[in-house]
C-alpha cells in the first residue's frame, strides 16, 4: 500500500527506490540529526550524498566545508564528517537487505511516502532521514489523533494509577498513546491501551530488533500487534545515551500532544516535555502531592515552561479536541477522507453499524476481514475519527 | 498613634470624630457591600447620612430613590434601604460605646486612619465604611507583606502539612499570614504562624466578641497576641450566610496575594479564590493528588482561572516578591518610611543588630521596651521589610 502513492509516478519508480535506499543508507551512517548531515540535506539529495560518499567525493551542489572558528559561507566541519560518514559506508544496507528485513516485518517510511507522519515536519531540518516501523497500525494515520504519555521509569503506585486510567480512557476515545517503552510510567501506558484495545505507539532509542529495554520484549510484540514501533536506528543499532535525548524530540513529535504524568525534576521525562514546548505542541503535566518528589517535574513544567494542568483524559481531550483554537486547523469528526482508506478499513467502516455496538467478531464476519486485523482497522479507524467505541462495541462516530 | 496622622487637622478633630461614629454607626445599620449605602457614600459623607437617618430625611445632595425596573437617574431601591437602616437606627452605638469598646481592646479603624490597609482601595465602592480590629499588630503595616491562605474546612492530613510548612516558612521570612479563622485549613495557617513566632491575621464573619466558630476561642485569643482579629461587623453581631462570602472579599483584598492550599470544587475557599482573582490579585493553588477530591478545586483554580501552581513557600514568595514585575511597585528593602514607625518599633528598629542574630530578650533589654512589646515590634518590623529572622535571632534585612 506504501508503494501506492503519487509521487513515484512523477519522479520514476526507480529514482524514488534510490532515493529510499539512499535514506536507508544515511540511518546507518549518521546520528540522528547529525548537524553536517542535516546542512548538506538543504542543497543535496540523499541519492547525491551516498553517491558522492561511494566516489570519495563531496556530491554536486555541496556548500564547501569550513572550520567551526573560521566566519564565512560554507558547512563547518563538513569535512570531518565526510569522513565519518564514509568510514561506516562499507557496512551500509544493501537493497537485498532492504527486502529481507521487510519480508521480516520492518518496514522503512520515507518522507514522502502515504504512511509517513506529516507531524514530524515541526522538526525542521531535524526531521529523520527515515523511521523503521514494525507493527500493525498506519503511522500516519495513527498520529493524527495522538498523545504522546511520558514519565519516570521510577513510577509510583500514584502515577501508574494516574497513567493507567488516562491511557486506558483515550484509548476508549479513540486516541492513539504515543510513548518510549521505557519502564516506568511508558510501559504503563503503553499496556494500559493494549488491554483497552487501542493504538499505541513506541518511539525506540535503538533498532527495532535490539529493542530496549530488553526485558519488556513480550510488551514490545504487542505493541507491534496493536499500534507500531518506530526508530530512526536502523536494525543492529544499540541504544546510546545520546540516541535516548534524540528519541525523545519525535516522541513529542509524532503526537499532537504530550502529557507528563509523573516525573522528578532530573526525569528524562523532562527532556521529551521541553521537547514539546520547543515545538510548539501542546505540553501536559499532571499535579501531585508537592511533598512527593516524584511530582515535582510535573509541577517544574506547569510553573515554568507553560503546562497545562491535567488531572485526567477529559482535561487532555479537552486541550487536544479539534476546534477553532486547534493549531493544526483539523476539523471535527474524520480527519482523513474516506478515499484515503485501505480497502480492509473501508470493508470494515462499512461494516460497523450507526448507533447500537457490535463487537469486532461480528463486524469481521460482516466485513469479511479476519478478526486480528478487524481489531488493527477498528483502532486505525477510531484515530481517524471514523468510528468510537461504545458500551457494547464500536459504531459510527457522530458528526461534532 | 492613630489619632496622629495628618487630616484631622485640616479637616477638625471634632469633624473627624462625627466621621468615625457615623461609619461606626454605618456598620451597624448596613450589611458590608449593601448596594443602597455603596450608591449613596458617592455623593454624601457617613455623617451627613447618619444624620439624615436621624432627622427621618435622606441628606442633601443624595440622589433620588427609583424602582429597579425602571431606567433613570437615582439608586434603584434606596427608599427601602432607607427604611431598612432606620428600622436599626435604635440600637447603634454611641460616642461612649465606641470609647468603652476600645478601653476593652476593639478599636474602630477608618479609612484615612494611618493604620487603615491602604490595599482595601481595590473593592472600590465595596470598601469597607469601617474595621473593627482587636490585637497587637498594626494592620497597615502587616498588609504590606502578607499573604492570604485559605482552604478547605475538612482538611487531610496533606492540606494541613502543607499549609503548616507553608505559613511557618513565610512567618519566618517576614510575611504576614491572612486567614479567616475557620476549621482546617484557615485555622492551621493561624496556628503554624504563631507557632513560627509571626504576624497573622484573621477576618471574621462576625462581630469581634462573637468569633466564629466558638471553639476556636483560644486560637482567637492568640491571633489577638500575635497579629489582628478584623471585623467589618460591630460587636454582638452573629455570622450569616452572606457574611462568610462577603467577608471573603476582605480575606483576598487585605494581602498582596492569595495562596489556595486545599480545596474541593465546592469549597467556600473558592470564593476568595475567586475574589483574588477579580481583584486582580495574585493567585496560587497548591497542587494535589489528582485522585483526591479534596485538591480538585485548586486544580480548578490552576487550569480556570490562571491561578499559580505553588508548591511551597519559595513559590509564593517568588510570585509577590517586589520587584520589577510588582504590581504595587513596591520597593526594595523595607516598604516604609522609618520616620513612620512609631517611638517604640524605631527603639526596637535600632537595638536589631547588622549581621549576627539576637533573640528577643537581649533587644528588649538593649532597646528599654518590654518583652512582649518586642515580639510585637519584631514582626512589624518584619513586615515592613527592615528586620528578618536568621538561625541566631533576629538581625538588619540586607538591603536587596
Amino acid at each position: 500500500m506504501r508503494e501506492a502513492g503519487g509521487r513515484e509516478d512523477r519522479d520514476g519508480g526507480a529514482g524514488r527506490e534510490q532515493d529510499r535506499l539512499a535514506r536507508a543508507v544515511l540511518t546507518w551512517l549518521a546520528e540522528p540529526t547529525d548537524p553536517q548531515l542535516c546542512a548538506l540535506l538543504r542543497s543535496c539529495s540523499p541519492a547525491s550524498i551516498v553517491a558522492g560518499l561511494s566516489a570519495g567525493t563531496l556530491p554536486a551542489g555541496a556548500p564547501p566545508s569550513r572550520a567551526a572558528h573560521l566566519p564565512g559561507p560554507g558547512i563547518p566541519g563538513l569535512d570531518r564528517a565526510f569522513r565519518r560518514w564514509s568510514a561506516r559506508l562499507g557496512d551500509a544496507p544493501t537493497e537485498a537487505a532492504l527486502d529481507a528485513w521487510r519480508r521480516a516485518g520492518t518496514e522503512l517510511l520515507c518522507p514522502g511516502d502515504p504512511g509517513w507522519p506529516g507531524q514530524l515536519d515541526v522538526l525542521g531540518d531535524a526531521r529523520p532521514w527515515a523511521l523503521w516501523v514494525r507493527g500493525s497500525a498506519d503511522l500516519r494515520f495513527a498520529c493524527l489523533r495522538s498523545v504522546s504519555i511520558v514519565g519516570t521509569r521510577a513510577a509510583t503506585p500514584y502515577g501508574t494509577h494516574v497513567c493507567t486510567e488516562m491511557a486506558a480512557a483515550l484509548a476508549e476515545r479513540g486516541w492513539a498513546v504515543v510513548s518510549g517503552g521505557a519502564f516506568g510510567i511508558d510501559g504503563c501506558a503503553h499496556s494500559s491501551v493494549i488491554a483497552a484495545e487501542g493504538v499505541t505507539i513506541a518511539v525506540l532509542p535503538s533498532g527495532l530488533d535490539e529493542p530496549y529495554p530488553r526485558s519488556h520484549e513480550r510488551l514490545f510484540q504487542a505493541i507491534g500487534a496493536h499500534g507500531a514501533l518506530v526508530s530512526e536506528h536502523p536494525p543492529g543499532r544499540r541504544p546510546t545515551r545520546p540516541g535516548f535525548l534524540v528519541r525523545n524530540r519525535l516522541i513529542a513529535a509524532l503526537s499532537r500532544g504530550t502529557v507528563l504524568v509523573e516525573a522528578a525534576v532530573r526525569s528524562g521525562a523532562l527532556n521529551t516535555a521541553r521537547h514539546a514546548r520547543d515545538q510548539g505542541r501542546p505540553l501536559m503535566a499532571v499535579p501531585g502531592p508537592v511533598t512527593a518528589e516524584s511530582s515535582a517535574g510535573c509541577h517544574l513544567a506547569i510553573r515554568e515552561w507553560g503546562a497545562e494542568c491535567v488531572t485526567g483524559a477529559r482535561d487532555v481531550v479537552a486541550r487536544l479536541s479539534f476546534g477553532a483554537g486547534d493549531l493544526a486547523g483539523l476539523p471535527p469528526g474524520p480527519v482523513l477522507a474516506r478515499d484515503s482508506l485501505d480497502a480492509e478499513s473501508r470493508s470494515v467502516l462499512e461494516a460497523v453499524p450507526a448507533r447500537v455496538g457490535w463487537g469486532p467478531a461480528r463486524i469481521a464476519v460482516v466485513a469479511g476481514v479476519d478478526f486480528d486485523r478487524v481489531i488493527c482497522c477498528l483502532g486505525q479507524l477510531a484515530s481517524g475519527g471514523f468510528v468510537e467505541r461504545c458500551e457494547r462495541g464500536w459504531r459510527l462516530r457522530s458528526p461534532g
